[in-house]
């Protein structure tokens, strides 16, 4: 195989993913879809295992970045557990197999029910935003009669040189707290019956492709632990949470998780902890693609454009984050190219997935995949302009399976009857 | 009442929706819910229709602004049509009992399938977008054996100053065509068996304030009107879109009605046509709001942020355009106000609804109002973060109902199995 991202490519002129070629998934299933590899699910959490194999290290997977059932299957296959910011998500990795032992409760604004359901499950710990948040999980464990297990979450305060829309570790932002206010909340919780402080968590943002950040954060932090050791906290887990950049062009490397075990490790032995990550993107990112099909080509006195059948509604991240995604034809079409302007078929100009791209010249019908759409794709699709959701499909060697349904017209409007 | 927007404002102390207590509302359907007025959305729809009384109007509600069917059955009763984008939106404006007859398809991408449906329907027109999507109309009338009404939406070219994501009718856009090619597209229509030109559409753009634009717009595709009438091509409907802006601000007023009509009539008086127009935001945009409650007031050095139980998930529109959307407590509070930064649990620094706004002190617990809800709010919104899809409120007088029951988690994984 031509692999364009791992387990993805072409073979014979035709995509496929690990064995499985996409025209008959797409025929069979019909488009948009999404596709995942189960191997490159596979291949790029292995990575991460492989990388940090000489600490205790818990992958609690992002389930924001891809949260279907099948896909956290896999994952508690490889042994991961979760990061979680709902009760809705806890339900989804909990419904995986997900041991509760083994999923941490973030984000900032955590509704009593959430607390509940998380303190009855059992899970491995909250990481905590706020100290109204601190207060009020303790108020929920002291009517449950039970200890909650806690981290907080600081603000290392680097500038992780991302963009603004997911730079979540800074001062200004809302996440979080500064070092000052997790000693006093860190302080608080030892002093209560019904917390119990266990872990120190951080997480500086996403797509992070230059681990100096990480070696930054995970410096200062260090710092932090000893002096919460010195103050007889025990912290056992240190959650550097997700943020490692995937390689969104083909033609471009990833930075690999050994620089990030590198910038970590050393640290994180230093107060002899044990490891927490929270990837996402890096786990899923490039396992997944949407196929599209091509509806009309249209050309206008200055551009061509190719309509397609997905739309922002589909995959959000070109038009919230003007993020690049690759595009090629599913079938390998060699030699000229030309530039085509992809968009969807929603009503309104921010919903395209790629500006003047180099495409072969096809027909109307043909087949596009969107690449690297593994992560915040489906988790933020919408019914925008009333279009069902896509199938989404998990392909495992030769086989695959819809491992959730296209919505149907009746699904749009089943909760307003 | 102490209006902010029509039919809601403060009566002794708390927020109402005409004469129903938001609170009530609040306490019995939860939070985050979404409320509209009947009222606030008859007085928008008939101030339209009054400023238009002297010409034949269709109003074709743009259905994607607000697609609940219950929303749609006030618009029918009113005698409105339905603007529509895909199969979605014309089975939910049918199920509202809107006449097919009275049903505008709209959109560059539609689907052969979604073609077909429209047909069967016996729509009044397709609002054709592009060559190949005039092809494809006429290929599927021939084998239903059915005369397919078409309009051509043209780029009448005139500059909206408006956000460039909403502005739609700038020739580097991938909405309709230019003059040159209409006039191509009409000719193929006018010959074809299976086509029948009827109208002509333009579009300028979402969130128009300033009406010389439209006036402008008009005057320019009036002149193409006329070519085409000297070339034997029947033009009866005169189709200005949407775009018609709100106030989101309540101190600020609107651009009147009559200002549009000031602007269109003349022009569609000259060619003899009936209008349509396409509002979407002007009709139901300030008819709703977003009710949520404050989960954690959480002080950092830098800032106060009010975290709210809403996210960027049930409203999308602050973090997508940046919009502005005003918000006050549902209790009304006098005296001093404080900045506060009011943000939802969504694990993204661009979830948030409001920076630095003044806003009275708040306890945890108490409710808020986000305002200019009631177009692109509920119909954007997603299940990002495994959120299940907040309730939908109607009000009439001083009676409500629930008119979208809110998600459950087993609905966020019931198409998983
Ligand atoms: C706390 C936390 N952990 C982990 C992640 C996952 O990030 P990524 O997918 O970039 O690894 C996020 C992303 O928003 C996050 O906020
Ligand atoms: C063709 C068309 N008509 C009508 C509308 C409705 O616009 P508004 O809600 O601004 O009136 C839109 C908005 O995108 C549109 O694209």
């Amino acid at each position: 195989m031509k692999e364009i991202f791992p387990s993805i490519g072409y073979k014979s002129g035709e995509l496929y993913v690990e064995e499985t070629k996409v025209r008959e998934i797409a025929e069979e299933v019909g488009t948009p879809v999404y596709i995942y590899s189960k191997r490159a699910i596979e291949k790029a959490y292995r990575e991460i295992e492989e990388a940090f194999s000489k600490v205790n290290l818990l992958i609690a997977f992002a389930v924001k970045s891809n949260s279907n059932v099948w896909v956290l299957k896999v994952l508690k296959e490889l042994g991961a557990g979760a990061d979680t910011v709902s009760v809705g998500e806890i339900f989804r990795a909990i419904t995986a197999g997900i041991e509760p032992k083994k999923i941490l409760f973030a984000g900032v604004g955590k509704r009593e029910d959430e607390i509940e359901f998380a303190l009855e499950r059992g899970i491995l710990m909250f990481n905590v935003e706020s100290e109204g948040e601190l207060l009020k999980i303790e108020s929920v464990a002291e009517r449950l009669n039970k200890v909650a297990p806690i981290a907080v979450r600081v603000n290392p305060e680097v500038n992780p040189k991302t963009h603004p829309y997911i730079a979540t570790g800074l001062r200004s932002s809302k996440f979080g707290v500064d070092f000052e206010t997790a000693l006093k909340l860190y302080r608080k919780a030892k002093e209560s019956r019904y917390l119990k402080p266990i872990g120190i968590h951080f997480h500086i943002g996403s797509q992070i492709t230059d681990v100096s950040a990480f070696e930054e954060a995970a410096s200062k932090v260090k710092e932090l632990v000893k002096e919460l050791q010195s103050r007889g906290v025990e912290v056992e887990y240190f959650d550097a949470g997700g943020g490692l950049g995937i390689n969104y062009k083909p033609d471009e490397k990833p930075v690999p998780a050994k620089a990030l075990a590198e910038a970590l490790i050393p640290h994180v032995k230093e107060v002899n902890c044990k490891l927490i990550l929270e990837p996402g993107r890096r786990i899923v990112g490039n396992a997944g693609i949407l196929v599209t099909k091509l509806l009309y080509r249209k050309e206008t006195p200055e551009k061509l454009f190719y309509v397609v059948d997905a739309g922002m509604n589909d995959l959000a991240r070109p038009s919230l984050y003007k993020a690049y995604h690759h595009i090629e034809p599913v079938k390998e079409i060699s030699g000229e190219r030309i530039k085509a302007t992809v968009v969807g078929p929603i009503c309104e100009s921010g919903d395209q997935f790629g500006q003047d791209r180099p495409l072969p010249l096809l027909k109307e019908g043909e087949l596009l995949a969107v690449f690297s759409a593994g992560a915040y794709g489906f988790s933020m699709a919408s019914n925008y302009n009333s279009r069902p959701r896509p199938a989404e499909v998990l392909v495992d060697g030769s086989n695959f399976k819809v491992i959730r349904q296209r919505e149907t017209l009746a699904d749009l409007i089943s909760r307003e009857f």
